[in-house]
């Protein structure tokens, strides 16, 4: 027994169907190992905009606060794309980031075997691939001073800050270096030394960092190389450790090459709850029929049960119940192919329960 | 006859070897149109450092406002990594960029059906790829103001400021929209709009600019969507402008997509003088040995006959003996596969001069 408590914020379009069917496969996971949670459904993004006037209300902020996870579908959808920009779906995520501290975003990109014939990579380029990359969350340029466009000297000009300090890069380094001695021993900390301060001192502080583990491999490569070395060998990274801007470009490069980005989970961890949520949209174009694919927000959840809840044996067991079904060749729409098994949004989640 | 003057900077590792057979290819066309050219050899990067104590000399930057075109071969290398910053190679790259004010760099990337199976990516995917990436070199955080790491309130900080104006933005999106007249009429426009202010009034003035081209279609992608749709769909790409610093990263990615980043050539455009590169480095491992592949050189030299002494004339015929040394099967080592015939940097030279 347990008093472990998640939050679930279902979020827009494909968003509450998805988190319903990870819900059920959670449930059952605790069930079998004895494990029992509670939870709450909270909002955030459009879903939250119409109902409380705000992306992110503070109740749900509350909540979250007081809880040992969260599980967030998506947000967002074309009925609020025009609202103010303070309004925005996205105001809900990097609201949610901030609020919580989660200054951490570890991306897996893992390529199931069953599902490598459908990376746009040649299929000896993909099979070994197996990338964490940390992405830094909560610092960099989404959050440093920011000058919208005025008229500054008769000129229109707007402008961001790039800002990392110390303490900021230490912890997300130490981070990478600790997942990497549980995996192949080997950290990439990409940068733009060549150009950027922050990223000098980027580099300095992970060199610094890198000696507390004396059984970690650090090396640093630019942005620009590293964005030509995923496609080209994508199988010889192990973790890789980036700002929260590279990050968000290069872990979407990444994702990709796996060729079913319904299928990636992520973790937001700081000091405080976690935050868990597939890599992919809301797919306003498909929500509410029942076809979205929910093993991204699956696999999400079982890095919910090893992370905030403790519980690597459910984690596992829901893990090895998604590899076994695609081995089974059960299929949503967006990775169907013809001679497999199509199946609705919520058969997903039951023949990954029958699975456990 | 003309007075066209251009100056060529072979720079370090590879670079000398690379320049004297574009050299050689350009002299070969030129002669066949009647088109004559002078040329001097200058100086940067490491051989500068080297011999006159700075990567990039006042004479070459002289030499460079006065000529018409210039073609450089690639700088840096491992013997100058650790010399202070500001003597490092890139300084030369960054330097002639300003000093020349080369606001648009062109990187157009087409596969060529002969080395199309060399591409990371699935066949069908790359057949069609002709992307033009238009990034903005003069501006954003490559030359917004920096802070070094120093210690402030007691917490060492590093910082880079990300910064446009609105004319530096209409000059370049102007520039991808007369290159798309001449193209298939379509110019993506990246940036991350959501986060960053910059990007906001980016995205601002693309829009107006762009209704000066009413037979142009501008669209808007987030540069992580784009990341993922240059790897999952490249042929969708038309011209894609984008940001000092995104385009930094998008076109290395978009690069590799070819299968041979040997053969990609650049042009650095701005209101004076151009400059011409091949996108690769400078190769140390394999420099002095006569291997290199010389055909991004010489491409880059048919852009600079075609934009900075306006014979495209010489240009063309310099693109399409390229193309018909590599339908003949002629390789260099980094493009070699069994049953081609592998040749010298200098035999590559001729090869594409005996097909001008
Ligand atoms: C929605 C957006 C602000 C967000 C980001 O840029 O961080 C998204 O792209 C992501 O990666 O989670
Ligand atoms: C050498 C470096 C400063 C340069 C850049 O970042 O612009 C290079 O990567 C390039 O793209 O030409």
């Amino acid at each position: 027994m347990s008093n472990k408590h998640i939050v679930i914020i279902p979020g827009d379009g494909i968003g509450v169907e998805i988190t319903a069917a990870a819900l059920n496969v959670a449930k059952a996971a605790a069930d079998k190992c004895g494990f029992s949670f509670s939870y709450e459904i909270r909002q955030a993004g459009g879903a939250a905009l119409d109902k409380f006037g705000v992306p992110l209300p503070e109740a749900t902020i509350a909540a979250c606060r007081q809880a040992d996870g969260v599980l967030l579908g998506a947000v967002g959808g074309p009925e609020w794309d025009h609202v103010a920009p303070e309004l925005r779906a996205e105001k809900a995520i990097l609201g949610l980031r901030k609020e919580l501290g989660l200054y951490a975003n570890l991306r897996p990109i893992k390529v199931f075997p069953a599902l490598a014939g459908q990376s746009p990579l040649k299929p000896e380029l993909v099979s070994s691939v197996d990338i964490l990359i940390v992405r830094e969350l909560n610092g960099g340029i989404y959050y440093g001073d920011k000058k919208e466009a005025a008229i500054i000297d008769g000129v229109e000009k707007a402008s961001d800050t790039e800002v990392y300090s110390r303490p900021e890069i230490e912890r997300i380094v130490r981070m990478a270096c600790r997942a990497a001695a549980g995996r192949r021993g080997r950290v990439m900390s990409v940068d733009k030394a060549n150009v950027l301060a922050a990223s000098r001192l980027w580099r300095k502080v992970a060199v610094e960092v890198a000696q507390e583990f004396p059984q970690i491999e650090l090396t640093h490569m630019y942005v620009d190389n590293c964005a030509m070395q995923l496609v080209l060998n994508p199988g010889s990274f192990d973790v890789l450790v980036t700002s929260n801007l590279f990050g968000d470009i290069l872990s979407d490069e990444a994702a990709v090459l796996s060729g079913s980005i319904g299928l990636l989970p992520s973790a937001s961890l700081g000091d405080g709850t976690g935050l868990y949520e597939p890599i992919h949209g809301s797919a306003p174009d498909i929500a509410g029929k029942g076809i979205a694919n929910p093993l991204g927000t699956i696999l999400s959840a079982a890095m919910l049960f090893r992370y905030s809840l403790g519980n690597s044996q459910a984690a596992s067991m829901m893990e090895q119940a998604v590899e076994q079904v695609l081995a089974d060749g059960y299929r949503t729409q967006d990775i169907y192919q013809q001679a497999f098994t199509k199946v609705s949004t919520e058969a997903m989640g039951q023949q990954v329960i029958a699975r456990l």
